[in-house]
């Protein structure tokens, strides 16, 4: 075919190219998104996840299993470091327009082996997830709270143009990764086997379009806890010499987009001797996340003098975290009976300030799946430190600490909870 | 070694996690941007290039050249699609923090085998470049303006933390590889072999931190004119319920990070009936880029009366196109003498609107690098189309005719300038 035909070209275009052009005038529309962030503006994405002409859905149980030949020696709990050691296995799937997804496969953990024009390498189609894998005191496999990371990689699918799965098929097939490998995971409180489930496109032609092949894999990684001996805190730069995310943006998906374009500023904070940038948006200062954790600040109110643990709301721009999700439950379930106020809204870094001067900042903390809370000492902002009421021979508050014991406890299965999914 | 040392676990944590902490506190220090987008905010990054403790520098005498056994079949002028066949080989050229640039490789063009742990599948390490490689009518191998991607892949890469590289050693090793392919370099006007550069990020673990490691490499793609039989205008869908690019963001970079996130909006504006997105920004709803390519506009002065070329200013959130610029030098050259003002502005769809409502709006096009210049013919804005000014009949105007002769006129080499680089 000399050109593509109309209406697929503007779909395979070059980037800074022309499509073809359509020469029938097309109809007008209204183009009015239906989600509001703030009151002048509304966007709205309505993501809709790569669909096959003949459908096969995810089927587990076309799984085939090819056992290593060459099983790993396990590492010492004390050698284990974030992500740099893999199991000896993987789940994969592949995805096409055509056949919908094929026969998932377990085989030896391998280098995966791509056209050099494959999309995941020119336009960033790739999305993942963080989750882990625990053993209870029973010798039991637990996964926590899997099926919002299945729903999360959907939605972040979707929002790049591919595939989307039945989430509960996936899970199985996570679930028998997970048990063949289970030597893997560290028996120690604190240790667990980090589950990182990632889809990419795989499409091996240079138009800008939606990907029409997909590969989806697992790979894990046993891990220690981040604080073997306590609680060390964190300082953060506030940062708004960038920005990480925006209205009409995606800074609410796990996309890899999200994070190369972070690590220039994480560089810079730290050497200045911060340990994350504490994102702020807009005029108004407000704080977001921080470079890889959602954010909750502990503040007594200064008109009812009442305790509030606050953190941003889900407005597009935030990471929908599992373990922020969590935080908010407990922090419900928990907190609010003895009196405090569990409030999503939006704050700005001078009320920080404020309440850091009046003497109402009691604690804060980021949350995520790899150290669960981390407490915060103290944000830099404006050319001054803003304290954050930890004592100086704290390295965590009452809250994070408490925090912390709830969610491991659901974690480990020593409160049997819905969120506990054994495998 | 147990934890991460201090300092490095920031660079290295996991997503949503919390790095290790750091006990000591830090200098304040006072956090002002250089550059001004508007005027009650300041943003600027100093982006870094990787660097090595050793570093190596990108070197072409170390080039070897593996020839393919199996030489592909070249393919019909006319069956060529964009980016679908490449020619027999590759470049590429592995980068590590430890020893730099390793020796650059042109090999038959084969599989990237990469660790499914890799930066680049996970975080989005990637940028890449669109140049094209012309042969004039004497058969001399031409590229058009090089130096200028160059230098664009080594500003993208710094602002993801990859490495950069000598420039004009870049180009000294993509022209060895066009001269051992030139038998896929179409000989026909309009023909011509469009360049890959692309670089990603290889180190092959989770944390999410600067890469340690790199590939760089090149593919080539033999592609036709987008206007075999002449121009044909294309439709756009201005569009304001997602957002291409922020300040303080990565918009003008050309990052894969970028990309996916645009393909559901130009879905939907396919679906519609439009070719492409144009991107507005703010409450002013400026028009700043086409999905793909710069956006120009010209306009008859409400004032003056006078003719106006207009296009958006480089302000952080706009692709530094380098047809862009050719474009804006162009006019500047031929169109100033007539009596042209060339503008660098922000403009908004009102603007637009009202112009076409007074029968002021002349032309409009996109300018990139495979169509050169595309032309436009309506706008999709608030439920109505703004005409561009095209007569029914009409598949260009005048100006983008004419613009498409000048620059084409230097990239086939005849008009003998100083942006056409011989091979």
């Amino acid at each position: 075919m000399m050109r593509p035909i109309l209406g697929r070209c503007a779909a395979r275009c070059a980037p800074r190219c022309a499509p073809l052009g359509a020469t029938a005038r097309p109809a007008s529309r209204v183009l009015l998104g239906t989600s509001t962030w703030r009151p002048t503006r509304q966007y709205s994405i309505k993501a809709e996840a790569a669909e096959s002409s003949k459908p096969q859905g995810l089927d587990a149980s076309k799984l085939t299993v090819e056992k290593t030949t060459k099983p790993k020696p396990l590492k010492k709990a004390e050698e284990l470091v974030f992500g740099q050691a893999f199991t000896d296995h993987m789940l994969s799937v592949e995805w096409n327009k055509d056949a919908g997804w094929l026969a998932p496969k377990i085989t030896p953990y391998q280098n995966l082996s791509l056209d050099p024009a494959s999309s995941v390498f020119h336009y960033a189609f790739e999305c993942f997830e963080g989750m882990k894998a625990y053993k209870d005191k029973a010798g039991q496999i637990r996964l926590f709270r899997p099926d919002r990371n299945m729903e999360r990689l959907n939605k972040s699918a979707a929002r790049i143009a591919l595939p989307n799965f039945d989430p509960s098929t996936l899970l199985d097939l996570i679930a028998e990764l997970v048990k063949l490998d289970s030597r893997f995971i560290p028996e120690q409180r604190g240790y667990s086997l980090y589950l990182r489930p990632t889809m990419i496109g795989t499409q091996k032609t240079l138009g800008v379009g939606a990907p029409g092949s997909a590969l989806l894999y697992v790979i894990a990684s046993p891990v220690g806890p981040y604080y073997p001996t306590g609680f060390k805190a964190i300082s953060l730069e506030a940062t708004d010499y960038a920005v990480r995310a925006w209205p009409g943006g995606v800074g609410d998906k796990k996309l890899g987009a999200n994070y190369a374009p972070c690590i220039v500023p994480q560089r810079e904070a730290m050497s200045r001797g911060f340990q994350q940038n504490l994102w702020l948006f807009g005029d108004e200062q407000f704080v977001t996340e921080v470079g890889t954790m959602n954010m909750f600040v502990a503040l007594r109110n200064k008109d009812t003098g009442a305790n509030e643990l606050l953190t941003a709301p889900l407005d597009g721009t935030i990471l929908e975290g599992v373990t922020r999700d969590s935080v908010l439950a407990l922090a419900r379930e928990k907190l609010v009976p003895e009196g405090w106020n569990i409030v999503e809204r939006k704050y700005t870094m001078q009320e920080l300030s404020d309440a850091a001067d009046e003497g109402r900042f009691l604690e804060a903390f980021g949350s995520g799946t790899a150290a669960i809370v981390s407490p915060v000492r103290s944000i830099s902002w404006k050319g001054k430190l803003v304290d954050c009421g930890l004592k100086p021979h704290e390295e965590s508050g009452e809250l994070a600490t408490k925090m912390k014991g709830w969610i491991e406890a659901r974690q480990y299965g020593d409160e049997e909870h819905e969120w506990s999914y054994t495998c």
